[in-house]
């Protein structure tokens, strides 16, 4: 089970295709329209959709929003502005940390995105458990909407996955042991200590401390290591 | 000093004015724009912006994504495909964490985005110190050029932004204190004994109490307990 997207009155078409695509992109399909301007389906919101139509043909149209939540357990509305109103307060991060708990006790979420121009009507807000106010610029804070879904379907992917936050490709290949890596730079000292490059004895130990920590910190696979030893080995037989 | 956004070989006139626009939102402003297929300035980016024209107007063109790069010291490439090198691979969040930090030591980043249909070059790749991969739904990756911006926007808002995660919006009013919620739950219990509601006096304890704790869980406002003491003696005024 995922989230629902509700949108309320959208004016533009695009701006229906695009939130197709950005749902699916981050693995939301339900899609609920709630009395669209134009007409739906529409080819302008199956052109932006690029690929996402699936999330149109299953989208379904409501004639109020009332209706369209009507099967939720936790509505959010997704909303910049401040109503005056007694109501928690998300960021997008913590409001689909909380849809992801609703989820997992099988409740069902929503997120509601107001019309284009005015956003979402004070008794659409009033509806929903919490606000969720999507952190900008407050010199220019009036996100597209499709971007606004953007925002929340990308928190919904980081809440219900697990994600590396930073890992190294490696292709096909695997990072040096410390015994690949010592060869190599025995390799390096001693074709240096060759060609004289160690001018200044008592400053030796210092300038090899440096090269070696300079390699190490790119953390050389078994394949650059073997780059590297045939590297020292063509510059010694050019010279 | 902000992240400046580079599009690499942009197609759409259309999806350098969403750029301009979800960059303004978050707070970004220097644009740059590796040989764009079409010509610039032009009036679909223009239109696209939405009141971000201040950033296509200070946006710089560069005819080589190298030089676009020069005076940068941190550079990423948003790229979803694996290429097959040896590089570090972030989330956009780890990503604008770094980001965030090499700027706080006043070093200059970048974020290269690639043309709409190939993404970016291996070359550009090679280039960066990282790779920047946005998590998506395996079976439909291919994310919208502007909308992969915003996505790096956003997290770039939220890494240099301290934001709280969850507040109450109050208006003009303050949470009631315990004294004030304490008179209006003896209100209500003493109107309810007047009007005979417990029944069973073994089980007044409980229900006491889970009238009590539904209403403790709403938080209520001075003016919340004000009208909810004015509904009661409505009510009770009425039969």
């Amino acid at each position: 089970m995922t989230p629902a997207v509700v949108l309320v009155n959208p004016q533009l078409p695009e701006n229906i295709g695009a939130t197709a695509r950005a749902m699916l992109n981050f693995g939301l399909t339900d899609l609920r329209l709630v009395a669209p301007r134009d007409s739906f389906p529409d080819v302008r919101a199956t052109r932006m959709a690029a690929g996402a139509e699936s999330v149109l043909e299953q989208a379904r149209v409501f004639a109020t929003s009332a209706e369209a939540v009507a099967d939720l357990h936790y509505v959010l509305a997704t909303c910049p502005r401040d109503r005056e109103m007694v109501k928690p307060v998300l960021t997008p991060r913590r409001a689909m940390e909380h849809a992801m708990h609703e989820i997992a006790q099988a409740r069902k979420v929503g997120i509601l995105f107001g019309p284009e121009r005015t956003g979402l009507f004070n008794e659409d807000v009033v509806r929903a458990d919490a606000r969720v106010e999507i952190p900008t610029n407050p010199d220019y804070s009036s996100l597209n909407l499709a971007q606004a879904v953007v925002v929340l379907a990308y928190e919904w992917f980081q809440a219900s996955h697990q994600v590396e936050p930073e890992v190294m490709t490696l292709g096909k290949t695997m990072f040096a042991t410390r015994d690949a890596l010592e060869g190599l730079l025995e390799h390096l000292e001693t074709e240096l200590e060759q060609c004289d490059f160690f001018k200044s004895p008592p400053m030796k130990p210092t300038i090899v401390q440096n090269i070696r920590n300079v390699l190490l910190r790119a953390r050389f696979t078994d394949q650059e290591v073997r780059t590297f030893r045939g590297m020292i080995r063509a510059l010694v037989h050019k010279y």
